[in-house]
């Protein structure tokens, strides 16, 4: 069976949970800390010598990280990740869009302020600069939602999967989303895709 | 013509003029300055709501931003990227690791110290921590290059393509690539790819 390197509270982890729930793919999900080093011992950087979780492992061994290629391996030849080349390229776009101008602002912010016990001085320093960064962020894909349902091709995919997962909990990093009514109505609109599930559910068989 | 939005001292910029190089695709090159704010201005905005290079336009007019998701699109059916699942993962995995564990540690401190005339305090304070990560991510990728001649599955892919662009002028930055040799021989290998350019060299029609 699939193994699945996790952490209940990781949007990336959520990210191939949630994929993996609505493709029916059993796993056995291995949850490690993120705060006490221990992605960064030996043992782990067997499995992923980027210390990073989420990273699976298949049965044969091999192993394969970094949370948005595990989605592109899984969604391919399925309703998650459409045929046509182009839209395949947006659906690329958002990935690389929220591994870059989105998690690093909004992602890291919600780190610092929900597993840390204090933050640093340039930490403090950097706080509104990462909220400046990640509002525009959310801005750039409340324009784009306007006037669309999904983020590609009209229809629910791992580009959706990729943004929701920290977008949802934004405000846990001091995100008010309220000036952003087309995303809320998109967030709204992804719970109820069938088979959702929410990021602090421990899923698998 | 295909037209690429870009600027000549770019890594990012690099990936894409390298592969329409190697696959021989026509394209018109328009230069952006990236300290002067005019990929932030309405006209550029319109190609990329995120504001930044590289962005293609083709010629109906549809848009693709973010380097790696425009490597993909034009290196997909081609020798640049695998055809088996599993290596076609795996590449996927470089560019991820690229944009969120290379890039923002080694283009950001040879942004810093090529393009700014001066450094705020807060990223004067963060330069040893950027050195720190891109230090791990050199020793990374030197670690991997032990027994191997390129990234993937012993084939010259946009994986290499992708980390070559700034790991080759990782100096600009203050990193010493010294210790790495493994990494040194690849990027030697690279450099003798049948079409291989430079960063700065314009290329196109």
């Amino acid at each position: 069976m699939l193994t699945l390197y996790d952490n209940l509270g990781s949007g990336n982890g959520y990210k191939v949970r949630l994929l993996l729930t609505h493709l029916g793919i059993p796993f056995r999900r291995v949850d490690k800390s993120v705060t006490n080093g221990e992605t960064r011992l030996p043992e782990y950087l067997r499995v992923n010598p980027n210390g990073r979780i989420p990273a699976v492992v298949f049965d044969d061994g091999r192993t394969l990280a970094e949370s948005n290629a595990i989605l592109l391996y899984f969604a391919e030849g399925t309703l998650y990740l459409p045929t046509h080349k182009f839209a395949r390229a947006e659906v690329n776009q958002w990935l690389f869009f929220e591994q870059y101008s989105h998690e690093p602002y909004i992602a890291v912010l919600r780190f610092w302020r929900q597993y840390l016990e204090s933050l640093t001085a340039i930490q403090e320093a950097r706080v509104s600069e990462l909220l400046e960064k990640g509002h525009a962020a959310l801005k750039l894909m409340d324009d784009h939602m306007e006037k669309r349902q999904f983020l590609v091709d009209e229809r629910y995919s791992i580009a959706d999967i990729a943004l929701y997962a920290y977008t949802h909990v934004a405000g846990d990093g001091g995100f008010d989303l309220a000036p952003y009514a087309n995303l809320r109505a998109w967030l709204a609109r992804v719970q109820c895709v069938p088979g959702h599930i929410p990021i602090d559910r421990e899923c698998g068989p």
